[in-house]
């Protein structure tokens, strides 16, 4: 539990609320979360309540352990209305951003036909995983140091900026020292260290819904980074199990929608991880813009049927191109009116 | 299980299978499914399998339990393209079919107010509850046969069919009798003496996906109305339960466009019982046509604070005007591209 | 929304309660709940909440929505010690209850078989359906009244008692008339009317929860049947959807320990429906108990592999016994401490 | 895809098979798993299929993907008998494994209290975290290093083993040169570069099932460990996520019964977890032993109202006494009936 204090809060009230605390027993400490004075409780009897410190007047607000993504939230700051991707460039909320790629970083030439179809169909960010996560131990797990380099020429060469997930701490300085931003994948989203370490880093998170996970656990991940001082995190919504889904997951999209009213951290979606087939992903791409997603991060290959990880869920370069055309004209609607895409 | 025979099955070699048949011990009947010869096995040993009929040579195909939705099956026969919605209209499969009203008929003033705002906004079909099936017995449970009335005359007056719910065989002549379409709610998808009753009759029937239920049940739900030879049945894909719903229930986006490789019929969403909320209508709406609903489902009423039933996910009139302008945009790109709802 | 009044709530406070209500614009009824007085809020507005009524003084409670299982709740009643099925039988609450028989009553060859394993057992009732709810058109849809005929015979013959299902408000009256105790299924929970009817009839219901609902949605349903003065309602736990079951769905242990928190109602599971394979069976029926399970409906087939519906969920009869054995052990253990179902 | 190779495939079988692997284009390594030549297709075209290799004669058999737990699997080794523990115990495989204690090491003298009950109840194992995976980053994170040597202390004192979770690789040598056991916890279940590390050592590992992971997740997750040749791994069910849970999560009783017939590795149960308050764990850990999980994992603390981490789920040590001594009946009553557990 948080306590947020008033601003202007006396010694006298603090030193009264601090006894308090303590004649319940309670562990605490006080610690600035940005610019705010808060109490932080880490142990409490769970027979504490709210009504417990009724009278404690130097206390404006208390906050509960699932509402905890207290710099996450919308009350504290405005939604972005720039976003710095990385190596200057920006982002301007409002204009769909396009992250594209294969799964995984496979060749030189393989790459550069998919960061020339992801530049000439105005996408800005070239995505590939060079260490990925991968259900079997049978299966390619990517090039490694290798890739990364692949990918960060493939990125230079067309102007796009280069996305790829990182597995964890060990991993961490390799991705981040060549990367413009660094993505943290659903089976990770609580990897609590590697959180930890990206809040004290400068470069952008693409934080990935966990695909057994609620929208206040996605919250309170993005706020371990943000805890540390890293405010550039974007969420990435992908899907969830559930009891009979038409792809892999369903994606769920008026998640996408309340987490808007929720935080300010900017919101996509991943529309091939939620179709897990490919012929799914241009409509679950159209209705992710119309649900609010302010980007799509999606999976494009030059041969989907000879890619060495999730080949069934990848577009064609063809069909890529096509829906970046089709999605100009369902963003040009969404915002000719205000907030049609709540 | 079903054995479809072959076109021109001889006698002897349905002699020869069906002795084979009794020497397993199986109970089955041999059945006409639309024109087509075919014995079904209503019983057989959990070790009979497929290969045990490897030689007879008069069986085509052999249907599983959970794909016996043959006569609803896309094999069996194309798409609609003209679909008779009752009193002579006729729907035009590609033109979206709205339609909206209460959730519940609470008076002629409330719905004259919604039918008008229906017809203008180029709605076909005023939906209205009389029989209301609520999770509480505290709650308002529908205005019954005084309510159909009302509902008939308000449609009369603006041209529009009139869709009402059935809850079950005791009550159906009533709503047949008066009613153009009749509607099977999610809570009533497998009530099976109600669906056997359905297909004996001529009126189109809107069949709900049940909340917990998969794709495969609803589509033999619609197999006992078809079996009985009303093949004019419209399914309504309208959320599933999940773990961390941001609204009521999460709109299964994938499975509409799945059920269209699925079926013949024609396959509708209801965006406001998958929202809970009405602000979550609007693009939830957008995004089920953009997946390929044929038609939408959706709740109005000129005053949702005081509705008496489902009040918080029913839009205002004027919202209701907003969205359906909208949608015609939606409709357009979608049907620009070649198969875009796809 | 109910509001229960104070016990001897005098007639002036209560014409204030009412006019304020009307004030708001509120539909509402007085009514009667067990002897007491109580106002039923039909609809209201949104923006209506407990704290606009907090001045009216002959308020005692306000019940929410969701909550309003006032009847079927422990507050109102303690639990029930004798129960009584029928026929004059008396069900001691933690004396097992045993419920057991074929999915389909098939003939009456198989079925006297099992009746005399389920009475050989200690089982009091032979469950057996002749009405089926199938998922599928071309399943064995059960004897129907011939099948009655046999059950009630073979109930007689072993001193059992006949429980059955009834799928709708028609078959409502073959049924109660020749069975001592009636079934509703799960997909049938929410079968309104007909719950309804079952209020006013006599003889104990069995009420499975819906695979896709939740225990409010159960109590809510049990609440249907109490309003109309039947109390004789047996809830009964069956498994629930989940995105990996193992069986065919999952049994949901720590809702029966809960629900005996919250109703007075009898608590019994169905472990074989949670199952779909007998051999998980006995595992689950013992589980069951130790979470508090009062009784237990099982499937039992003299050759589940010929069984006309639902074969690969029931137990042999030698199976049945030995897990009728096993089941006292249980039940002694449980017993010997207090709580033990806790 | 694996293709293991028959024994004593010949060298001429083995050339024409790669040649025909390689004008597939298909990118593929041979490998010894256990002693058996495999193939193992780290990439192959989505229309390659099991037919195209159909004249290949040194192929004994193609595992698909998702059944790729090949180490794992039933078919490669027989159940274990006795389980190495650590330092010098060893498990016979028939006798309960308990191992307890609190979430996280809080301070010396509270877990000493816990460790004593431990011991008293017949506990072999002294659980406890010191890198805590909380949901929150306000929550109390663990002690750390100075937590694992209180933890070791207590442990030896009493002669019970030590088994703290391990967060990720970077952690690693810290716990694993002071703890006997090494947990990997359901958040991190498909950490897969920890996994990979904790297959290059020797001590055993406990792998949580992910609350939104299938079987097949959690076996191809062991399948990791497998690989890299520590065998010592221990399954454990905690529960999964569905719509409406009781406690936090539905323990899946069946799957820990199915694990059994898929698997050799031991499986355990967390019903802490799974309950998410203490009044369901015992009545959830007894019905895991009657599932036939062959071990509990619980949550004790002396005065869990106090305790800094998950207090609500952590019996008290006279709760957890009571437990004790119930389960020595169930495990006996288990053992009496062969296969009592099925």
């Amino acid at each position: 539990m948080i306590l947020l204090l008033k601003t202007g809060a006396g010694a006298k009230g603090k030193e009264l609320l601090e006894k308090k605390l303590r004649s319940f027993g309670i562990v605490f400490r006080t610690e600035k979360l940005r610019g705010r004075e808060a109490v932080v409780l880490e142990c409490y009897p769970s027979d504490f309540s709210r009504d417990s410190l009724s009278g404690s007047t130097c206390v404006e607000k208390m906050i509960d352990p699932s509402e905890e993504y207290f710099l996450a939230s919308l009350e504290r700051k405005p939604r972005w209305r720039r976003f710095g991707l990385g190596a200057g460039r920006t982002w301007k909320i409002g204009e769909l951003l396009i992250a594209a790629g294969p799964c995984a970083v496979e060749g030189e030439k393989s790459l550069e036909e998919t960061a020339q179809a992801v530049k000439a169909a105005g996408g800005r960010i070239l995505r590939g995983g060079s260490f990925k996560p991968r259900t079997s131990p049978y299966s390619f797990q990517g090039l490694g140091e290798e890739g990364l380099k692949i990918h960060r020429k493939a990125a230079d060469r067309h102007g796009l900026l280069m996305l790829t997930e990182v597995l964890d701490r060990l991993d961490l300085k390799k991705v981040y020292d060549i990367a413009d931003m660094m993505q943290v994948g659903s089976r990770n989203m609580q990897n609590f260290p590697l959180l930890r370490e990206l809040g004290k880093l400068e470069k952008p998170v693409l934080l990935k819904r966990g695909f057994g996970s609620t929208r206040e656990e996605l919250l309170l991940a993005a706020e371990y980074i943000l805890k540390g001082g890293n405010e550039k995190v974007i969420l990435c919504e992908r899907g969830v199990r559930g009891f009979n889904p038409a792809g892999k997951h369903i994606l769920d999209l008026a998640s996408i929608a309340l987490l808007k009213e929720m935080t300010w951290l900017p919101i996509i979606a991943d529309p091939s991880h939620a179709a897990g087939e490919s012929r799914f992903v241009p409509m679950l791409a159209k209705a992710a813009v119309i649900a609010g997603a302010e980007g799509l991060l999606m999976e494009v290959h030059p041969a989907p049927k000879s890619a060495l990880s999730d080949g069934p869920q990848a577009m064609t370069v063809g069909e890529f191109r096509k829906l970046a055309r089709e999605l100009k004209d369902i963003v040009r609607l969404s915002s000719r009116k205000d907030g049609a895409g709540k």
